[in-house]
């Protein structure tokens, strides 16, 4: 068969007629084009294949005593009874949304389509499912990672990082199962064509609006649920009752245990669902930007997908390399799993471009654009994460200076120890930005805004399993706490708290890729929506631009204060409980009777669910209203300031929460000794004021701080999905 | 006389042959025009006459008792000597930039002139002219006021106001007379005519360039001392050797003393000094592009001197209402003096434009403007600052829902407290943000950028009395003091700690204005900085913009932890030596042996200065390093993000300070009634946590918060001084 007679709707990138491609660049039968647009549902299909074979065999597993499954059971039950209550609130959200979405898309100009509420739909339920499945399994590796723990270190090790691996694979299947067909679906059936192939896009960004906005309701509300529990476990359980940890006595015990999953399991899971579906989404509004796509030429928006594709097989090939090394250093293990991933992900991404990139490169968004500049890319993409990852896990890590300035600090009480974490925070902006605008330039300088979009798919395209490294701590958490409350030997919950402390490195360098590619994400998406609203430029010497980088920039700050006064009432909520509980059930204490865990869970599932709501809807709807009242430029002002204060807070917040938390550690096991030679040992009063640090930080670290990174992509993925609107009634 | 005959290089509005102007708008005499050249700099001799006749005033009253007037005595030359010791230090500085600047713009090129460096100098010198005058007079004011209020508050109010009064006038006096005299210098002598006129003003930038040099400095200088030395003498002093507030044993005492005047009082000056020169420098850049220019009506430059000469009048006049009416409620008659000045200066701008503004408008950025305008322009900012004030007074006001949530949540103890005045700081960022953007767009509506400059000098043309009303505060705090180590009976105490809190709600509303004008004053200097670095747009969808935007909305960050560190190492030391002084001086708390009070102050100074350093200069080198190596584009997204991340970090850092510290003050007297009932007095838990906030909270509000609003406009105006050379080099 002639290739270049070959016909067909789905065979676009190989048979437009007005092409200027030479007969040389045409190097794929029909048969491999087909391939390449059935690789990335087809990965994601693996992936999930994968994640079922991982549950099959966790739910092989022993899961312990009957006292284990009992406590194990109560702590699903409140997991799911959460999620379900916070997915029926999201549904009507969903619905309204959508329905608005389909009516403003109606008339079919500029290249907008009501399909674009579908993907909505499809991309916020492919995100809950994965929420779900992803709680489902983590609520049964827990209790049996304990029963693991009881024969072992390395056997609770295979169990708790299965459970993460089937989390990972959860997400990134899902979220490229859906992505790809539908891509399909648009750009090969509904919408045919090099010259609707942007209609075939816009209607894709539905997908990632979809996701983020599930992100965020899931990270805001289980950020919420889980300090609520906590703080009111801690603060009155173990102060003002004298309980220990994880004590069975406390009726907000359970509450915290659930708390973990869904803010650290559930939360997190949607909050890498929405990263990796905007940096290929977004690279894929750019890439549709191309010339060659007109000649039929379609590399550039296949390769975000295809690259994804390939990462998901790294990430699984790196799971084996976990488990192979599992007889000797788990951490070294981990290590190289996650990070040889991602070496390997470098040489694919260079192949991969080198064979669909268009021959002699193409021009994008004004610049020649070869498939070894989106190579360069790429790894400029993923060495800025890892110096992100370096920088923040420094300015967090125990034993280095700026954690030990702040236990030093502490030696002056509370108040010097809140100046000094909040020093080393703001502190910890500098170079991780630095490097981010350095990556951003290189990037660009390199490959366009389509390079920045790249380089943010670089860090993300394992997100497999970056995150199953993330997701296991939840559980090697939940796994200590059902020792305990089981009252299993010490030695038990001894290794369920080295599995915890275990991949600590891995996850703070995870955390800053999660900054990185935020920042470079919604810069991408920024660019995408500059491109779709048809905006020549974005001029800060105009006011209406500044007037917009003002409030942007403000947002982040009141989103903020939102969230961490939501953190403040539940958790007065969760605080009187408890201590009703205390006062009118007789014999608690003396451990005769049974507190009521289903109140308290019951009430940080109200609590989360009633104050996720309005700084979830601010993000959805600042943006349209900006863009509709005030026109595309005020919003790209609003989009720029938004994500520069967004992405300084979160570093900010996510630092400084870190830094208190591990001087507060540092004052544990033999205490902290003080440049002046004084020990300070647990208990003192410098270590009691590294305690009051902790909890400033927990509502900065674990619900404000993780929550602006998605804030940030949010309101940009919404005004790229409302952008051909506004350029139609500006 | 016929009028269009007149020649002359001193007349330049009148005589320009290219005129397009109607004889119509030629209304006034030769005569006429050279008055209005010189009512600026007599309006500054007027107030420095002023400012003597109030001094002489002041030295007649009764300096009290000998032991009053040698405690006096420590405390002036404690602030003298670090007054000294700083101005070495910046002598060195200014010196260095001048020479710089002098040999940088050594080639006659794009409107450069070496004479930007003559500028530098006086405008620095000015600065800390005035710094010297007010703190001499603030010095000898406060125990005079101590003497005073022995006889009762009317009279104690008249001295403290007299000497807040003298600051005042000195500050717009001095800047007045050298801003006026220079541009009478350089526009009708050095470089007359239109088509030199830039030049004339490009050197008068240096001005500005000097004053916010040595203002960021001051603030930043002063800041650090008298926050180490308030927490050392407090938190050795009064909390571990439980010494009541200014016990003459406290080593740490005149240190505490000195800080209010060398922060409060010096260092308010300067930045008030620096906000008032910067908003008429940034309104005359502008103005010097408006077309009329050409046809020699000069009045969109003048009018920014002769209005800002007007304002020096309404203070004045301000000063005598507050005056008259000392003999009722003292709060009413400051309210009077200040808003009725301000007020009668809106209406005095409506006049002066009428007069001198291009009969029918003329071109300015691209906008025909006319003097009604530019008056309406005038009445938006004061607007804008009164809502501004209006608000952040909302959130820091004692009794007030958000100064009631963090005292509330001091119930539960020191993390709750913390959290909650973080989270009240967040959310009063927004609406005070809204009103900002509000303002810009509204007067960039009417008369554009020029707008903007504009409605930042209507609230900054009554300095005067503004600064009047914020500087008797530290004079009356000081005559506290005194009161206190000079063994006065308890309510000479009682008279000087109620002068302090008059004139609260005044000044509150001060620093709204000090906020809004900041913002706006750096916008306006950012677009005379677009417009003389010949810059069309700075365009955000470039990465090379976004990368500004995003480290220069870091420094802000970088800038404050600096601040806080300093003042919490600093501190330290302060710490260490009272203790010493304790532990070595036999009989000092016994009160049979004097502290070496002089070791104290002399912590103080060294550290202060060794630390204002590196964040000064930061605030300089940045701007210049950034225009020099990336380019203008990423310089302007620099100044954007800096001063947007600077405005939203002001606001939070001072409002989170002020709040915390009423929160702290609604413990005292009869203490806090909880919403649950429970009565919690002074020194119970709940106080004690709203202490550390109140502690957490000092170098937020008196340190790194008000100097972001200089670092801000520092770095706008250096930009803007360096602009042709940038616009040369690129």
């Amino acid at each position: 068969m002639s290739r270049r007679r070959t016909e067909g709707a789905n065979l676009q990138p190989y048979t437009r007629s007005k092409r200027r491609t030479t007969p040389s660049e045409l190097r794929y039968s029909p048969a491999t084009v087909q391939a390449l647009y059935l690789a990335p549902p087809a990965a994601g299909v693996l992936a999930l294949i994968f994640a079922f074979w991982k549950t099959a065999w966790i739910n092989r597993q022993d899961a312990g005593t009957a006292e284990m499954r009992e406590i194990a059971q109560l702590i699903r039950e409140g997991a799911m009874a959460f999620l379900a209550r916070e997915y029926k609130v999201l549904a009507v959200f969903v619905l309204a949304v959508a329905g608005l979405l389909a009516v403003v898309n109606s008339q079919s100009k500029l290249g907008q389509t009501p399909l674009v509420a579908l993907a909505f739909v499809v991309g916020a339920t492919a995100s809950a499912l994965s929420g779900y499945l992803g709680m489902r399994v983590a609520t049964a590796a827990n209790v049996r990672t304990t029963a693991a723990a009881r024969s072992g270190l390395a056997a609770a090790l295979a169990v708790a990082f299965s459970g993460g691996s089937v989390m990972g694979m959860t997400v990134v299947g899902l979220a490229l199962l859906g992505l790809g067909s539908l891509f399909i679906v648009f750009s090969q059936y509904l919408f045919p064509g090099a010259s609707h192939l942007m209609t075939a896009i816009n209607a894709l960004t539905g997908f990632s609006m979809g996701a983020s906005s599930i992100a965020l309701f899931a990270r805001v509300g289980g950020g919420i649920y889980t300090k609520a529990a906590d703080v009111g476990a801690d603060l009155v359980g173990k102060i003002e009752s004298g309980l220990p940890e994880d004590d069975p006595r406390n009726p907000a015990v359970i509450a915290d245990n659930v708390g973990d999953n869904v803010g650290d399991v559930a939360g997190m899971g949607a909050d890498l669902f929405e990263s990796y579906v905007g940096a290929i989404v977004g690279a894929m509004v750019l890439g549709a930007g191309a010339a060659s796509i007109e000649s039929g030429q379609y590399g550039p928006v296949l390769l975000p997908l295809v690259v994804s594709a390939a990462g998901i097989v790294c990430s699984i090939l790196g799971t084996f390399v976990v488990r192979t090394k599992e007889g000797g250093n788990p951490q070294v293990a981990l290590d190289t799993g996650s990070f040889g991933a991602a070496a390997v992900m470098a040489v694919a991404t260079f192949a991969l471009s080198k064979q669909l990139w268009p021959a002699g490169g193409t021009e994008l968004g004004g610049k020649l654009v070869t498939w070894s500049d989106v190579g360069l890319a790429t790894v400029i993409g993923l060495g800025t994460g890892v110096a992100v990852g370096i920088i923040t896990s420094y300015y967090c890590s125990l034993g280095k200076g700026p954690v030990n300035s702040v236990a030093e600090q502490s030696k002056t009480g509370h108040a010097t120890n809140i100046i000094a974490g909040l020093g080393v925070g703001m502190r910890s902006t500098a170079l991780p930005i630095v490097c981010i605008a350095g990556g951003v330039l290189g990037s660009a300088h390199v490959a366009g805004v389509y390079g920045v979009a790249i380089a943010a798919l670089g860090m993300l395209s394992t997100t497999g399993i970056q995150l199953a490294v993330d997701a296991y701590g939840p559980i090697a958490d939940n796994a200590g706490g059902i020792a305990e409350m089981s009252h299993q030997p010490p030695e038990v919950r001894g290794r369920t708290d080295r599995l915890d402390a275990v991949g600590n490195t891995t996850a703070a360098i995870g955390k800053g890729f999660a900054i990185g590619s935020a920042a470079m994400t919604a810069l991408a998406l920024f660019a995408a929506f500059a491109q779709q609203a048809n905006i020549n430029a974005i001029d800060l010497t105009r006011p209406m631009v500044m007037a917009g980088v003002f409030v942007g920039g403000m947002l982040p700050f009141l989103f903020s204060a939102m969230a961490m006064s939501a953190v403040g009432e539940a958790a007065m909520e969760m605080i009187q409980e408890v201590r009703r509980q205390f006062r009118e059930i007789p014999g608690l204490l003396e451990g005769t009777a049974k507190p009521d865990t289903a109140r308290c869970v019951d009430i940080s599932t109200q609590a989360a669910i009633k104050r996720m709501v309005l700084p979830g809807a601010m993000a959805v709807v600042t943006p349209i209203a900006c863009g509709f009242l005030l026109g595309p430029e005020a919003l790209g002002g609003l989009l720029a300031g938004c994500t520069v204060s967004g992405v300084l807070l979160a570093l900010f917040m996510s630092n400084a929460g870190g830094a208190w938390d591990n001087a507060k550690k540092s004052f544990e096991g033999e205490g902290y000794t003080m440049s002046d030679g004084s020990l300070h040992p647990k208990g003192s009063d410098a270590h009691k004021a590294a305690v009051v640090g902790d909890t400033v930080g927990d509502p900065f670290k674990d619900t404000a701080g993780p929550s602006l990174n998605i804030l940030i992509k949010l309101m940009s993925v919404v005004a790229l999905v409302i952008a051909p609107l506004i350029a139609l009634s500006s």
